[in-house]
Parts: C-alpha cells; sequence; structure tokens
C-alpha cells in the first residue's frame, strides 16, 4: 500500500468507491457500542467483588485509631485510609485527606471554594474581573468542563511527549497574575498516556507565580495503571519537588481508586501542603460531618496495603493489555502505510491518542457513529470543545471485550480511511 | 420540695451548701462521657449491621433500570433509592435525587452553587451586596454554621411548638427581596422536637416571596424518627402543597439514612420541582460522574422498601425510647417542683430541649463540663452561637447507653439546681 498523498485521483477514487462498499458492508453489522468513556468493562470489575466480602456483619468495626466507622466523624479520612491513598500517590499520609468517590468533585469543590474564599485568605476569585486557568491540551474534558463552568478563561497549552510546553507555561504563569491555575495529568496522560518527564515535574516546582493563589491541580488519575509488566513510566513526587524548590504549598494532587476499585464506588482522596489542608479542612468542615468511612475501612480490609493495589492492577493490565494490542496492531496494519494519521503506544493509562489529517476528526467520530461505534465527540479533549485542527479522537479501550474492541478498531480504521480520501480528493 | 423563687435567702445558702457537696461527690465519680451532638450509639449502630450483609462477592450489582451500580453514571441515583428516599420523604420518585452519604453537603452544596450561580438564572448571590437568610431558632447549629461561612446575614425567627412564627416569616419574606433562604427542621425540630402543624406548612406554602431566588430550605431529618408506637406526629408534603398554592419550586427538602443505617456511611437525597432539579443538574453534571450507587443498592437490597425501614426504626425506637424517658422522668423528679427549667418532651427525633432560668446555660453546661459531661456548646442552637437569653440546653441522649444516660441526667439536674440557686443569691 502507498502512502495516500501519493497517490493519483484516479487511484483515490477507486480506492473511495471499494472502502464505501466495505463501509456499507460495516453498518450492516448493526454493530452497538459506546466507547465514548474511559470506563471500565464488567469483567474488570468483577476482578474486585471480592472487596464485598471484605466486611459482613460480622466485622469488627473500628478502625485503627478506635473511631467507629460506622459514625459520624473522622472528616480527613480514617488512618489506614490515609496511609493506603499517600503510598499510591507517594507521599506522606499527614499530607492525605481521603473524601468520598470522586477525586471529580473533590477538584470541583476546591475551585468552588476558591471562587467563594479565595484561596489560603486570598481575594475570592469571584469577586475578581477575570480568572484564567492553563489548560494542557488535548486533556480531560471534565477539567476544563469545571473551569468553564465557572466562568474561568481556559488557555490552551501544548503537550509533549514530556508534558506540557514548559517555556509557555513559565511564561503565563510567572508573569501573570489572573493565572490561577493549571489542570495536570502527570502519568498516562489523558488522552495521550503521556508522563511527566523528571525535568518538567522540576520546572513546575520552581514556577515562581505572579499570583500568590496560583496551583497546580495534579489530577494523578493513572498513578498505578501500568499497562505492562517490562515498560512502566516514573513520575517524581510533585509534593516532595515543591516542597525543595520551596514552593510547598503551590500543589493540589488529587487520586482515586475509581478505576482500581470501582468506578462508581471508590474512594478519593487529596495531597498538599499542612497550611492548605488547615485552610481547606475549614470549609470542609463546614460541608459535611465527614466522608463514607466504611467504604474507606473496606478499601483497606481488601487491598490491605500498596502492594494489594498493585496485584489488582496486574489484574486489570491483563484484561487491558491484549485490547491496547489489538488496537495498536489494527491502526498500524490498516493505516500505517497510509500516512493518514498518528496514535500513540502508552504504557499505561486509558487511552490511546489519534492524530488524523487535520480536518478530519469529526466527520470520522460521526461516520463511526452511523455505524454504531460511539466515539468521545471530537474536539471534546481540548478547551471549549475547540480542537483547533479537527484531528483528534481519544481511543477508550477499557470498556468493550476484547472482540468487541477488534471489531470497533477495525471500523474505525475504515472510517478513517474513508474519511482520509475524501479529505485527498478535495483538494 | 418547694419552688426555688419562694425559698429565703437562708433556705437558698442552705441549698446552696448542700448541693455543692453533692457537685463535690459527682465530681469524684470522674464520668467522662461527650452528648455534645446527635450520635447514634454503637448499639444503635449494631442494629443495622445486617446491612453489610445485603452485597458480597456472589451478587447481582445490576440495578432495576439494568445499569451496572458498579460503573460511572446514573447522575441522579439509582432508580429503587430513589423510590425508597421518595417514600421516605413523602414524595414522588421523579422529586428525588439521591446523593452521597451525607444531607449537610447536599445543603451545603446548594448554598455554595446559588452564590456562584444563583437560582435558576437569578444574579449569583456572591455578586449581591447583601444575602438574608430566616433562621427559626433554635435550630440546627450546622445549619446556621453554613450560613455564616457564606457571610449570609441570618435573621432569627422565633420557634414555637407549631413552627416557627409564621407572621414573621411573612413579613420577611413577603417584603425584603435580599431574604433569599429559611432552614427548616419541620418534623422533630432540632433540638426541640416540635412538628410543623398543618397550617404552618400551608402558611409556609403559600407565601409570596419578594425574591425571586427565595428557597425554602426543608431540612426532613427526622422524617421517620418516631419515639414512641402510640404517639406520632404528622407533617404535610411541603412539595405537594407548594405546588398546589402555585409555588412549585420553593423548596428544596432534604433526608438521609444517617440516622437509619450508619451515621457516616448512609444516604442522602433531595427532592424538589422537575424546574429546579433541571437547573441543579446541570452544576452536578459537572461537579461529579454520579454518587456511591452501591451504596444505595446494598441500601435498597437491605431495607427492600419504606416499610423495612420502618421496621428498623421501631428496633431504634426501643433503644432511644428508655434514654428519653430517663431523661424526663429525671428531670420531673429533680426540677419539676423548682421551677428552674423548662424541657420538651418530644415524639421523636434526637433531642430534648431545656429552657433555664435565663443567664444560667454558660454556666450549666460549664459546670458540667467540670463533672466530665459535655454537652453541646450553650448558645449553638441560635444564630452566631448566641442564644440572647443564655438559656438553652440541647440534650442528645441517642449516643450514651441507659445507665450513663440516668447518670448524666442526674448530674445535669444538679448543676442546673446549682446554677440556679447561685442565680437567685445574686437577685
Amino acid at each position: 500500500m502507498k502512502a495516500y498523498c501519493d497517490l493519483t485521483r484516479e487511484e483515490l477514487l477507486k480506492l473511495q468507491e471499494q472502502l464505501n462498499v466495505e463501509y456499507e458492508e460495516a453498518k450492516k453489522k448493526g454493530l452497538k457500542l459506546d466507547m465514548s468513556r474511559g470506563k471500565p468493562s464488567p469483567a474488570q470489575l468483577d476482578m474486585g467483588m471480592k472487596l464485598l466480602d471484605a466486611l459482613n456483619s460480622e466485622s469488627d468495626m473500628l478502625c485503627e485509631n478506635g473511631m467507629d466507622s460506622r459514625n459520624y466523624g473522622q472528616l480527613d479520612g480514617i488512618p489506614e485510609a490515609k496511609k493506603l491513598m499517600a503510598d499510591m500517590m507517594g507521599t506522606k499520609p499527614e499530607n492525605v485527606v481521603v473524601c468520598g468517590n470522586a477525586s471529580l468533585n473533590i477538584m470541583y469543590d476546591s475551585v468552588a471554594r476558591s471562587m467563594i474564599h479565595g484561596v489560603n485568605g486570598s481575594t475570592p476569585w469571584c469577586k475578581l474581573n477575570k480568572v484564567k486557568f492553563l489548560c494542557p491540551a488535548p486533556g480531560y474534558d471534565r477539567h476544563f468542563a469545571i473551569t468553564e463552568h465557572f466562568g474561568i478563561e481556559m488557555i490552551t497549552i501544548p503537550m509533549s511527549p514530556t508534558g506540557p510546553d514548559m517555556d509557555l507555561v513559565e511564561k503565563y504563569v510567572n508573569t501573570d497574575p489572573e493565572v490561577k491555575g493549571i489542570w495536570c495529568v502527570p502519568k498516562y496522560s489523558n488522552p495521550q498516556g503521556y508522563t511527566y518527564s523528571a525535568d518538567t515535574v522540576k520546572r513546575f516546582a520552581a514556577l515562581k507565580p505572579a499570583a500568590e493563589d496560583f496551583r497546580i491541580y495534579w489530577d494523578n488519575a493513572y498513578v498505578i495503571h501500568d499497562l505492562y509488566d517490562d515498560r512502566s513510566d516514573d513520575l517524581l513526587d510533585i509534593l516532595d519537588e515543591c516542597e525543595k524548590a520551596g514552593n510547598p504549598d503551590m500543589v493540589i494532587e488529587f487520586a482515586s481508586t475509581s478505576k482500581i476499585s470501582f468506578a462508581g464506588a471508590g474512594i478519593a482522596a487529596f495531597a498538599s501542603s499542612k497550611t492548605n489542608l488547615d485552610f481547606i479542612k475549614k470549609s470542609m468542615t463546614i460541608q459535611t460531618i465527614g466522608y463514607d468511612k466504611v467504604n474507606q475501612l473496606l478499601h483497606v480490609r481488601y487491598f490491605k496495603d500498596i502492594n494489594g493495589i498493585k496485584e489488582h492492577m496486574k489484574k486489570h493490565a491483563s484484561l487491558m493489555r491484549p485490547k491496547f494490542e489489538a488496537v495498536l496492531e489494527i491502526l498500524e496494519r490498516e493505516l500505517g502505510e497510509a500516512e493518514i494519521g498518528k496514535w500513540t503506544d502508552p504504557n499505561g493509562g486509558y487511552f490511546i491518542s489519534f492524530q488524523a489529517i487535520p480536518g478530519c476528526a469529526k466527520e470520522i467520530v460521526a461516520k463511526c457513529k452511523e455505524a454504531g461505534l460511539v466515539l468521545t465527540k471530537a474536539g471534546a479533549v481540548y478547551p471549549y470543545g475547540k480542537d483547533p485542527e479537527d484531528s483528534n479522537i481519544r481511543i477508550a479501550p477499557s470498556y468493550p471485550s476484547l472482540d468487541e474492541m477488534k471489531e470497533a478498531a477495525e471500523l474505525f480504521a475504515l472510517c478513517v480511511k474513508l474519511v482520509s480520501v475524501g479529505k485527498f480528493l478535495e483538494k
């Protein structure tokens, strides 16, 4: 097969005809598959079912500090859950607060609190004319949704395999006092699966923000989500680096077991400096009497410790890996020589990021949908849902079965070819 | 025994001497009891332990609509949990959203959302010069804490056995556009155990608020918390009454199973009109991917339906009732004829409200603490923690055992006598 750019008009037309036939055939299969979100599969969730046996009516419900997990209290989480989440994030238990089932909710609360109460006594953001956040993109659509919801202006920062463009980050953060935050998914980033290099993390820690209330929102969602036994990424501990660089209060880190135990019923946590935690807890103590400690205890009793989580994640990887490999194999086979797309091959996380020829993403997603495959909305991984190149498509292999995934990848590759041929014919 | 007001100075001095001896004896007992909050007792929590057997590793985790409770999604709660909470609140499932473990958090979120996004499109409260809430008092200290935290001015509304002073409520709500809300605990109110009369509820529903974004925050925390088999209070359904009165959007109702299943690990819900829910869900969909549906399913599988909850609450009542009766018996025996206090005798809820001679509450609470009994801070049940009469003390019989409760009540009565004698001697 030749690269599409080297095909004559006649060859392109012939190819288009043939692809159209294939596409009509594919539509007839009546595929019905929703790959729009990074959801764990039922098989993956089944692997955690023993979690539900970790507590029963005969269980001792006391935490290690003697507190009754069933009753009110212990605002910042039970000690053993703090330890577990700290070990996962690579930080100290005293930096950690364990909350409810969703780290997204903690992030939302962090921004909401800053809007109304400021950051450690700074002017509440709702009293300011303008607040800006830096948004490395492609990135996580739900981060962007939070900032947009609060009327915060989003500035796109290009991503690279070593992390966000740090020259740009430094320029904005160190000179513009309206820049109050940056969203980061530092490990196995959503959607590219990139991990911030040591140099990137150190440059983050060494920022000299123009705004005293600037914070790094460090969403370590895939901190322990390796796909392979023999290759994995390392990420420096941002809290530690910030402390060493004299910026101990500059970061809030988030993590959860949503993609470890149960997606809707895990435990979520955040980590930060003592100064930050003291301020945040003042709001928390008004907000709630405490989060669900029974679920926290359940998780600790089941996983025991960080090694228990690591073992569990190996099982997940054994399910996820074949699906990632199948997608990569099909993309390479179908698109490799055609030169009509690039894609990432991450060591972990939940996504493969596909970069189509500019101007093709929306149409590819629409074609897939027409044939029964729902993908994440094109553009969703950019602020305001606008991919300037209309090029990025997020592939989420977690939910489908291996067979479904293969079928979906074949269909996806077919749609990429079909739309790309059309694009070349327009020229 | 004579009323203290009829005692001569000599009799008072003699009594004081004798009470001081008793108090010194009491201190020697080394009591250590915290009755500061309305916490369920361990015995009460033990009654719900079978809840933990309702799901195990062999369970079918699908909800009745086919959704996997373990995965992401279903923002407004699983259908069967909506039904259960609707039946508890006496409303329709379509009015209900089931959230996480704490109704307090839903209330906080409601106010926070109004601060930043307004109510159904009204001006965000943070953009207004002043926002006021009406606070029936004595009331729930954590309601007042939320309003104070957001800088909302609190206006005290006196409580009566039929509910808040509705003449005052109508005057404020119907004329002052800065009045944006009122906190209500309409059934077995905290701390007096009063239930709003049908007339009160109808007058609430018929309010003509000067502010379009005025809402009634209807915290139905003790909706199903009867203490006796043969006497209980009835409360009209506020949503229904508001709809009938042409004010369908005027109320948000809250409830939870915190004092039914586990205090820290129940399920909480709110109910409101479709218009309100549509607006609120727009924020919720940004705030979280969904609440803990496994815990929602657990609760439905255990309680089955509203009758299951009612049966369970009868067991709770059998534990709570003797403690309430003991307190009432001791108060009557020790203080009845002395005329140095009044107290409520509620049909349900978690508290007995004690009204001391004006100017005595703080000192009584301090005396109790000195002898090892921690009570709710005097004044806590008033806005800004200021009881204008320094008279109200909240007694929370739920947590102590029956024997502890008797000991505590004896000590409390002793402290009331001691402080009251001192007060009469000052005159």
